[in-house]
Order: C-alpha cells, then sequence, then structure tokens
C-alpha cells in the first residue's frame, strides 16, 4: 500500500504553452506528453525531472476543477501525485482510518492510469491524487 | 545546469507532529531527518518516497516567510525543489535569461546544502528552490 514514488507534482497554469515556455528558457527541459484528459476537463503536460514529473494543468473552461482553483488561488501549485501498487488496496486502507476521500472508487486519468483523488482536508490542505502503477 | 531531480516538495503546516501523524496513518510514512533552520524560520522534517522527498515546514514564529504564506494562504503546497549539479552555473543561467530571482547568490539550507529560491513570479506562480548537489 505504501507510496513508492513522488509520481509527480502538479502546477495550474493559465497558458501552457507560455509555461512550457518558461520551463525550457529556464532549465532547459521538454515534455513528455501533453494531451487533453476531457473527464477531468483540462490539457495537460508532463515534463520528466528524474524518477518524477512536473504536470501542468490548463482547464478546459473554466467551469471546472482547475478552472475554478484559478479563478479561487491564481496559478500555482495545485496537487501531488503518489504512486501506489494497488490503488483498491490504497483506497480500503485510507477509508478504513477514516481519512477524507474525494473518490471512493478509482477512476481513469491521464495516461490511461487508475487515479483517485485524496481531499485535501486530509494532509494540511494538501490535495494528493493516487496513481496505480506508473514506473 | 539542467535539473537532475526534483529534491523534495515542500508543505507549510502548523503543526508538524500532527501532520507527520496523518502522513504515518495515511501512507505509512516516516520521517528520515526533522532540524531547525533559523535562517529560514522553520523546523523542517523530510520523509522520502521514491528518489524524492516530501517536506513539512512548521514556522518558528508567524513573522517569517512560511509565517506569513500561512496567515495569507493557509496549510498546503509551498514550493519545489529542484536539484542542480552546480548551483553558481545554475543561478548565472537563469540571471542570463532574465529570471526573476529572490537570491542572487546561493545561500545555506536545510542538511547544509546550497540553496537558491527562485521567484515564483518566474513561474506560474510557483515557488522554485534550487538545491544544489543532493542525491
Amino acid at each position: 500500500m505504501l507510496p513508492y514514488n513522488i509520481d509527480h507534482v502538479a502546477i495550474a497554469v493559465h497558458d501552457l504553452d507560455a509555461t512550457l515556455a518558461d520551463l525550457h528558457t529556464q532549465y532547459g527541459v521538454e515534455p513528455v506528453s501533453r494531451e487533453i484528459v476531457e473527464s477531468q476537463g483540462v490539457e495537460e503536460a508532463m515534463i520528466a525531472i528524474g524518477g518524477s514529473n512536473l504536470q501542468l494543468l490548463q482547464p478546459l473552461q473554466p467551469d471546472s476543477p482547475v478552472g475554478r482553483f484559478l479563478v479561487k488561488r491564481g496559478e500555482g501549485l495545485h496537487h501531488i501525485a503518489l504512486a501506489v501498487p494497488d490503488i483498491d488496496a490504497a483506497l480500503e486502507h485510507l477509508a478504513g482510518t477514516g481519512t477524507r476521500l474525494v473518490d471512493t472508487e478509482p477512476r481513469v486519468g491521464g495516461g490511461g492510469h487508475r487515479i483517485a483523488f485524496v481531499h485535501p482536508a486530509a494532509l494540511a490542505g494538501t490535495l494528493v491524487e493516487l496513481v496505480e502503477g506508473t514506473t
């Protein structure tokens, strides 16, 4: 059940292209993938750094979780994603400890991975995503 | 100059012990180090996950950068730290690209590492710390 990696750290942005350009100028990095995830209302890009990734999230419309985050908080760090070997077991464990979940069942996220979100109230205001079986 | 790892992801917290207890209950993880860094006005704990770390930051006093962050934003994600092989070269490169820096010269941070902060205005509202030579 233990998370074995920080799969990614996500940043909510207004302009994916502009932030990718800033990342390239400042740190020389390039995205390894980019995709529209309709179910989450975002276009996302992944930038590999070491064994983890930065993820940029641009909302597809204002009335979406990331769109509302931008209105409320502005651009910036949005969530962290922990890789777990078995997301069903992880959710069962968390539910058993009384941890407040956003998703009680896994759903399909970017890259086709099974994911679930844990409520930020459970860990010092930090939105945590669980991702199954990434490397 | 390229960052070779996400050294850590930092979370600002009111109560380091309470958040460490939540992390243990939820994810079974334990801190690998804990120290007071007077120069930054924090007590910090590092929790290794895969090749990266979560870092918890509790301010030593309200009138400190993390203390002011908590008043303004509440608990939550505070910054990301990128490991670079040569922090002087990294700062020189960033200055040359016109990137807004918090620290134009490295200073000594947690664990005795040389660190410097890049202004959040430079990257989508995201405070970035550079850390030299961690594994």
